[in-house]
C-alpha cells in the first residue's frame, strides 16, 4: 500500500461518460495537487448521431487533461471491449503512450481491428484476467469478475493509501450466464470486509429500472423454444461481441437440428477471437454463408450483423435483397436479439418493415425474451451496495435522469456520502468529505473521414447549416477602374429547382447579383469587399423572399487587369 | 342508394398512410373503370425526418391523381383534426377545390391554423356530426362515433349500390372516456345487420399490441394521483389537441387545489376552440403565463407543448432555462402524458436530461400511466370484427408490420377476404372479388420553406451530400487566349479547418487548383469545360487524400476579354 504523506489526496475525474451514455474514459489521480499519479479507467467513443454531427464516424473524450499529465499516468486498464469503453486506443493511445492492460479477449478484438485500421499504433498490451492484482505506483488493482454482455468483463478494485475505490465497470448480477461467471459479489464482501469500500464509482444505465434483469439463460431457453417452433429460416440479429448470446443461439439451433451460418465482418471477427481462446468451445463449427442456400429451411439459423439497422451490415443487405448469398422469404422468421439505441429507431424500423412486407416474422424483445440488458437494475444495484457497503457513492455511466437515480437509490440504501458529478468535475473522494474540488477541460473530439478534429474547427456545424437550407457561391470579375469583366455566375448547392411562379432559383440568384452591382457606382465598385458584401446581401434576400429560408451564400470578386 | 349498372365497381386507393404511419389520404371510387366518381377520406401530412430530410418541414401526399380527376371529386371527408389526417388542407386543397366535411372542432382548429398560414385559401367547409348522413352522388355517407385522442372523431359507414364500406379512421374502445363517447359499436352491428358490410378499411397501428388500451379515465385517476402526491410544482405535457387529456389533467389540478397555466401556441389554439365549443364546461378558466411566478409552488400546474422535443416549444424553452415566465426547480415534477413518435428520442431525452440534471423529477409512460394510446390493440380489433363482421378486411394506417399484423388478425376472426395494399394500389372491393386490380401514382411533395416541391426538384439530395462531406467552389477567370486573368480562389462550406500535418484545407484547395492549371497547355486552357474538369477532378482527389472523404466540388471558370 501506497503511504499517506500530508496533502496527498484521491481524486476521480472522468472526461466521458457522466451525463452521458457512451464515451467513458475516466482517471483516478493520487497524491498531493499539481504532482499527482495517475491511472486511466477506460478509453471509450461515442457513436455520432446523423442529425446533430452530420458525416463524423466516432466521437472522442477530448483527452487534452490527460495529454498534459502524460508522463504521470501509469497505466490504462480496459474493463471490456465494448466500443464504449475502449473504442478510442487505436486513434487516441498515442497520445497517452501509457501500457494498456486489458482481457485476453479485449487484446483480441483490438489486434483484429487493428488489422483494418490504417495507421493503427503498436500498442503495449498487459494481459490480465479476473482474480489478478497489480500494481501501479500508488494504485494497487485487482480485477474482478462480473457478468456482463461481452467476455471477461471486469470491476475493479483500487487500493490506496487513502482507501479503497470499487468502480464497477458495467455490470449485472446474471446469476445463469451462458458463458462466464456471475459477478463475483463474495469477492467484493470479502474486500469490504478487509480494507472497507471508501467509494464505489458505479454503473448508472438501468437504475430507473425495478427489479432484476432476466438472466442470459432465461434469454437462451426463450430463443430454443422459438427456433424450435419456426417453420421456415431462422435469422438472428445481434452484437457480435455478445459471445454468451452467440453461443446460446448456437445452443439453440444445435438442439432444434439447424446448422448455423454466420454473415457480417464484426461477427466473424468477434467469433474468431472467442473460439481461439476457446470460448467456442463445445460448439459445432459455424458454416461460411455460401452453405445457406444448400440447406432445408428448417436446418438453418442465419447470425448476423446490422441489429441497429447500420446500412453497411449484413441484416440491411438482406433486407433490401442486395446480399449476394441470403434472402429471407415468408415462413421465415428473424429475431432481434437486441436492443435499439436511441437514435437508430428509424432505420431499425425501415428494416423491420421491409422484411414484413415480404411476409417474414419479425420478433423482437417487444414480442418474447430475445434479449436482455447487460446493465443492473434497481434490485440489483441495491444488492452491490449491501455487498460493497461504501461510505460514498459516484454515479456514473449514465445520462442526467439515470445518475440521479442511481443517487437516490445509494442514499435510499444508507450510503452516507452521494456525489454526482460530470465530465470534467474532478472529485475527492478522499480524504475528507467526498466533493467536487476542481474542473478540468472535458470536451469531444470527432472523427470525421480519416481525421481526428475539435468540433469547432470540423466544418460540422456548416454542413448542418448547409442541409437545412443550402448553399449559394456567387463569383464575378471586375477589372481594377470597377468595371465588370465578368458577369456573374451562380453555383446553388441544395436550393429548389424553381420558385413558386416557376421561376429558376438559378435565374433569381443571378438577376439579384446583377441589379446589385449595376445599382452600385464605379468608385464604390472599387472596393471588393463592399460589392461581395453587396451581392450576398441582395442574394440572400431574393432567395428568402421566395423560398422562405436563408441559405448560406459566399461571393468572389476576382479582380482583373 | 345509388342504382348499379353494368361495369360499376367500387374501389378504395389510398395515396398516403398504408405502408407508413402518417400522411392519411384515401379516395373511394364509383363506376365503371374511366368514368368514376371519387370521395376523399381524409388529407393528412407527415412529419419529415431531420436526417432524411434535412430542412423540410411537411411531406403530403403527390396528389397528381386527384388532381386529373378533380372534376369528379365529390368532396373532401376528415375523419378527426389531427395532422396526419387534415394537415394537408391548407397547402393542398386549392389543387382539388371540392367541399371539406368536417366536425366544428375540426373546422375551429382549421380557421385557427389558417390564421397564421400565409395566403391560407378560402375552404368551403361543411360541418356534419357523429350520427348525420349525408348523399355525395353514389355516395351515402353515415358518420359514426368513435373514441379517440382528439375530440369528434368519426368512423364513416359509405354506403353504394355495391356494398357498404365501414372506413374506420383512427379509434379505440375506450369504455369511460373523459371526454366524448366509448366508439358506437351498437350503430356499426345495426349497420352490419341493415345492409352487411362489405368491407372494412381500418386502423393496424397497435395491431401488434395484445389486450384492449386503458381507459382515458384511468389516465385521469393515474394523473389526479401523482399530482395529488406532488411536493412541488407540476408541469404537464401532452399533445395540444387531446382536450381529453386536457381536462384529465385540468380536474386533477382542480381535486388537488392547483390552479391550471397553460403555455404554447398550439396548446391555446386548441383550447379556445374547445371552450369555444363547450367541451371545456365544467373546467375552471386556465391561467395565463404570467400568473405561475405569483402562485405557491403546491398551487399550480402547467400545461404546455413540447412532448416531441421541438426545439421552440414552451418545454424547450423551459428545459434550456430560456423561457421568460416559467422555471422547473429542484422538487417539482415534470410529466410527459405522451409517446414519443420515433424519430424524437434524442430531442426528448435531452430535454428530461437537462430537467432532470436541474433536480426536477421526470414521469413518463414507462413510469407510470400517464398515457395511451388512441388505437386499437387486437382484443380491440377482434370487438370491432364481431360487431361488423365485414366479407373484406383492408388494414390502413400502419407499416408493414402493423398492416400484416392487422390482416393476420383479420384471417384470424374470419373474415373471409383480407387485402393487404400499399399507397397506390387500387383495391377493387366489389363486384366480385376484392383484390388489387390498378395502380396509380403515389409519391410524396415536401414543404421546404414557403414552397411544395418534388423531391427530385427539392434540393434536399444534394443537402444531405453536402452535409456528410462538405462542398468545395473554385472560381477564376481566364483571358481567350487561355492566360489567367485571375488565379483561383475557393470557398469551403463545411470542410475542417486543417489536415492531419496542420495545412489548411484551403491552401489544399488553391494549390490542387493551381498546379491543375499550370499543368494544363494554353491551347487546352481556351476550353473552359475541360480546364473546370480537370481542376475539379484534381480538387476532389486532393481532399479525398487528406480527408478520407469526397466534399461536393464545382468550378466556375470566367473569361474575361
Amino acid at each position: 500500500m501506497a503511504k499517506r504523506r500530508t496533502g496527498d489526496e484521491l481524486v476521480f475525474l472522468p472526461l466521458g461518460g457522466v451525463g452521458e451514455i457512451g464515451m467513458n474514459l475516466s482517471l483516478y489521480g493520487f497524491g498531493p495537487d499539481g504532482n499527482r499519479q495517475w491511472i486511466i479507467v477506460d478509453f471509450g467513443i461515442t457513436f455520432a448521431n446523423e442529425f446533430d454531427e452530420p458525416g463524423v464516424d466516432l466521437i472522442f473524450p477530448d483527452l487534452r487533461f490527460a495529454e498534459a499529465e502524460r508522463k504521470s499516468i501509469l497505466g490504462i486498464i480496459i474493463t471490456h471491449a465494448h466500443e464504449d469503453h475502449f473504442g478510442a486506443l487505436l486513434d487516441l493511445w498515442p497520445r497517452i503512450k501509457a501500457p494498456v492492460y486489458m482481457t485476453p479477449f479485449a487484446a483480441g478484438l483490438l489486434a483484429a481491428k487493428a488489422e483494418g485500421h490504417a495507421g493503427a499504433p503498436d500498442i503495449p498490451v498487459k494481459s490480465y484476467k479476473a482474480g489478478d492484482r497489480w500494481r501501479l505506483g500508488p494504485f494497487d488493482i485487482e480485477a474482478i469478475n462480473v457478468a456482463h454482455s461481452i467476455p471477461e468483463s471486469n470491476a475493479l478494485a483500487i487500493r490506496t493509501g487513502l482507501g479503497t475505490v470499487l468502480h464497477t465497470g458495467d455490470w449485472k448480477i446474471d446469476a445463469t450466464p451462458v458463458l462466464g461467471h456471475p459477478t463475483d459479489f463474495e469477492r467484493i464482501g470479502a474486500i469490504a470486509a478487509e480494507t472497507g469500500i471508501r467509494a464505489l464509482v458505479g454503473d448508472s444505465t438501468n437504475a430507473v429500472r425495478e427489479g432484476i434483469s432476466p438472466s442470459e439463460r432465461e434469454v437462451a431457453a426463450s430463443l430454443t423454444e422459438i427456433i424450435g417452433q419456426a417453420p421456415g429460416r431462422v435469422a438472428v440479429t445481434t452484437f457480435a461481441s455478445n459471445v454468451g448470446r452467440i453461443r446460446a443461439v448456437a445452443e439453440a439451433a444445435a438442439a432444434t437440428g439447424r446448422d448455423v451460418v454466420v454473415l457480417g465482418r464484426a461477427m466473424h471477427r468477434s467469433l474468431d477471437v472467442a473460439r481461439e481462446l476457446g470460448l467456442l468451445d463445445g460448439i459445432k463449427p459455424f458454416l461460411g454463408e455460401d452453405a445457406y442456400g444448400y440447406l432445408p429451411r428448417d436446418k438453418v439459423v442465419a447470425l448476423m450483423t446490422g441489429s441497429q439497422g447500420e446500412p453497411r451490415a449484413a441484416l440491411a443487405k438482406v433486407a433490401t435483397g442486395e446480399h449476394r448469398n441470403i434472402t429471407l422469404a415468408p415462413g421465415d422468421t428473424l429475431i432481434f436479439s437486441s436492443r435499439t439505441i436511441p437514435g437508430n429507431e428509424k432505420s431499425v424500423n425501415a428494416i423491420q418493415n421491409a422484411l414484413a412486407g415480404k411476409g417474414v416474422r419479425i420478433l423482437t424483445d417487444r414480442d418474447a425474451l430475445v434479449h436482455v440488458s447487460g446493465h443492473p437494475r434497481r434490485g440489483e444495484l441495491a444488492r452491490m451496495y449491501e455487498y460493497a457497503r461504501p461510505e460514498v457513492a459516484v454515479p456514473v455511466h449514465g445520462e442526467a435522469v439515470h445518475l440521479n437515480a442511481h443517487a437516490d437509490l445509494a442514499r435510499h440504501v444508507g450510503v452516507p456520502e452521494v456525489v454526482v458529478g460530470g465530465n470534467g468535475k474532478m472529485i475527492r473522494l478522499a480524504p475528507g468529505p467526498a466533493g467536487i474540488v476542481d474542473e478540468a477541460f472535458a470536451g469531444r473530439l470527432f472523427k470525421d473521414g480519416r481525421l481526428v478534429v475539435l468540433p469547432d474547427a470540423s466544418g460540422v456545424k456548416e454542413r448542418r447549416k448547409a442541409s437545412f437550407a443550402g448553399v449559394v457561391v456567387v463569383s464575378l470579375a471586375l477589372d481594377g477602374k470597377g468595371g465588370i469583366a465578368a458577369d456573374p455566375e451562380a453555383v446553388l448547392i441544395g436550393i429548389p429547382d424553381e420558385d413558386q411562379r416557376g421561376e429558376d432559383f438559378e435565374d433569381v440568384v443571378i438577376d439579384a447579383a446583377e441589379s446589385t452591382l449595376e445599382g452600385l457606382s464605379r468608385p464604390r465598385r472599387r472596393d471588393l469587399d463592399t460589392v461581395a458584401e453587396a451581392i450576398k446581401k441582395a442574394v440572400r434576400a431574393a432567395v428568402a423572399e421566395r423560398w422562405g429560408k436563408k441559405p448560406i451564400v459566399e461571393v468572389v470578386v476576382h479582380e482583373v487587369d
